[in-house]
């Protein structure tokens, strides 16, 4: 819908993640490395982004993905992809307090 | 945290919002068109991306924005720049339902 900076275009799938209430340094760690192994297995992955709260403001989600694709069909051939799945399913959702996400035209 | 894709650095904004019930189209349009003013008015914007939800899952947020800044010092010029304040008070906050925001490194 509108983008001022470097030119870009695509689809581009944001999530953000507040971790339910006792969950580790560890098992974080343990997410963002299991997601990283994600773009080299997914190929439709033109662009992954991860980052941790930086805790600038009060009341942030703690972690959140940025991925980029070339098409809506290219995300969610991630979206459905058994890596993916295996991740969301086995460390992710084990932690998962509260979940954002939005998918949007680049 | 972790990318993989084009080379980043520096640090990034995340905001969705989900309008409250009866949020008109014209109300979501005059949110985008302020907020497309600022990339002009506020010099640390180093790139703005915002979008309206694809509607390809259920439950995902209304709008999103991606700002990118170079240093978490940038982002605090733009959070609590005035013409930054004015939309968020003015066109924002009037419409909002609910807000999910991380700030991270890139």
């Amino acid at each position: 819908m509108g983008h001022y900076g470097d030119p870009m275009s695509g689809f581009r799938h944001v999530v953000m993640f507040r971790w339910a209430g006792g969950t580790t340094t560890r098992q974080q760690e343990e997410v963002a490395a299991r997601l990283s192994e994600l773009p080299a297995r997914i190929p439709q992955i033109k662009s992954y982004s991860m980052g941790v709260n930086a805790k600038v403001n009060p009341g942030g989600y703690d972690f959140v993905i940025v991925a980029d694709f070339a098409s809506r069909e290219d995300y969610l051939i991630y979206r459905d992809h058994p890596d993916h799945r295996a991740v969301v399913n086995e460390v992710i959702q084990p932690l998962l307090g509260e979940r954002a996400a939005i998918q949007y035209e680049l």
